[in-house]
């Protein structure tokens, strides 16, 4: 099943720069892996924020919430999910 | 897959009242066709409106937009979706 | 009587692992008693955040509220409770 | 149970003055049959706008769905419904 | 005059125990002063959260922000202030 | 007591000019009589719409009300009152 | 360059059955020569409603107005438009 | 004084394709003297919609509404107004 | 040119109370100032609230700002304009 | 492409005075350099807050997001951006 997922990070600014580019590094490499999988199968940078839509597949709400939960910023994010249906110009 | 569907229906207060009672009895029909086909699992009224909220149970988005659009209210409602996952307490 | 409840958790990314897991176990722990009890009759995983649906039955607002509040998380979560009255489905 | 219910009414500007009068006088013959059944405890007007809050009594929300249904306004306001818990000071 | 005062309160999660006590003590204290000097008429507690709605009575708003503004919590709550007008019923 | 009043005029574009035109002059003349009783203390247009802010004085939220239904206006019009404290620089 | 575009149609009840069912046809038509040409990336329905979203590409929004404003259900939607960044999983 | 105008267009679907035309054509005419008179600095099309910003300037908030009221849309439309100061990157 | 100004200050509860007395005494000095200066033409308290709102005078938006900023407790409030314009009853 | 991009920057009250100005001063340094590369068509402040609105100009919106993220405030501020068409009176 696919879903719009529209993914807002607040990282604390006052963060240490070493734990935030450790953390950015970790979710881009899971990102990749979920790219890979065909979980991810299109993402876009919302420009002027650390947010994110994309089109997520999974085989159910249950499996993309597991996904979602798996990336390294889970806990600094706000993910706000749209289960998507098949539109008559690809029925 | 489940779906909390939250649907507010906008009936013109001018409609005939006969129109409005034959639109209702075929929804309420096809209602218990979706209960009894198993698609909508639970189903409750928001009091104080023509309001309710209910669990729903399709294969996937595609097939719940089909159900929902199959209710014979549905040029006058306002359909609210959201996919639900299995909760750690039925994991 | 049941409710609609939609519960929210905002734990601070920064919290201890250690305490956020034994406040996640205690929480579970409570909640199978809940569902044991028949105060909460279904409930599901809300995908992207740690947030849940869940219809829930108790007495009256007054009992429902020292449940919510009786949950280890309390301090942590917001609570949205809507009052559901019996759908023309179920009367 | 005690239910706070805000009602606001939307009466199309052009309806006819004497069906404006009629329905007005109606709703206020039922509002008395509510508040002498004991249903309706407390309410009053926001000022600016057709609009009141009230504080409702009914045996569970879906005796309070009947009561407001039964406003001959029904057709034409939007009654949003909180459901009351009884407050450590009246504990 | 009648007001409607919606209170939402957010303590901080990891504030001490003992100061939490200290202050919903103080604050029910203060409440019952309120409520036996006729300034808080009816009061009831929102189910899910640490929020309550009350109709309070004041010479006027600028009595009422003084009532409010003495509530121990003050510094930690919202208050959201409605004027009530008298209803036709109750004209 | 003073009261902030917002007002929003929504005239439905089709209505007849000289409809239009005997309802705003019946308006400026029951807002010159408010002016003058000194019911209305101050009151400005929002550019860009037909809606204004004005600092209303009346007895209570009831005389308010009555005030504010006694414009020509008000079958159109959407008005959100917010009760006026003293403030600290006028104490 | 790629947007996110949110289409909600809101197609008046009352509206014939036929010029329903023409207008539907010939927005199916034009969306088909939008994909073919490119510019429709993706596209899924909102289960529920008559809304859908998709990932649109034109050369600026410029072009992007132009091609929405071609719809022949444009006079009866409401586009929301998200401009869209590559993402660095995408960089 | 600059000012950010935020412009929707309401024009109801069923309007006759002439009074339309004619509206736009107005519309468009009544800009171009707006421009010509620098009233209007800088003005956008916000894609998807009949809505546009714009930069306004104007002597102060009274000629902007009569500047906003004189344009033949008027009455279909609805303006947000923001007042702008100098930005220290132009101070 | 006139504004109204909605002021909404968030001093953290945690603040010592030395501190506060003294930004509060503060404010209040720099308030009789633009009083005298017949900047602030008026200003109320928002019943329940650390809020108020104000009548503004000043030549522009940007002679505005620098008023607002000059306020002891600019860093900690949210200030909302809104250009003010003649209303015809002033005209 | 050019963009309406609305900035609001949270610095928090208790950040260092020094580390205040050496940040402002950096993002001022920031913003000339994006004027002098036309990246920057137009910028005035929002009376009242620490909040920009502006007319951007870049490539694409992945140019733009590198523009806005190479801001010295990032991490303190949350840019809302929308695409600008060009206007039929541009056209």
């Amino acid at each position: 099943m696919e879903f719009l997922v529209d993914v807002r990070v607040s990282l604390p600014p006052e963060m240490a720069a070493e734990q935030r580019q450790q953390l950015l590094a970790a979710e881009l490499k899971r990102g990749r892996e979920l790219v890979a999988a065909g979980h991810i199968q299109g993402i876009w940078r919302i420009p002027g924020a650390v947010r994110n839509v994309g089109i997520w597949n999974a085989r159910d709400a249950t499996e993309l919430h597991q996904l979602i939960a798996s990336l390294p910023l889970f806990p600094w994010l706000a993910a706000d999910v749209t289960a998507l249906a098949t539109h008559p110009l690809n029925a």
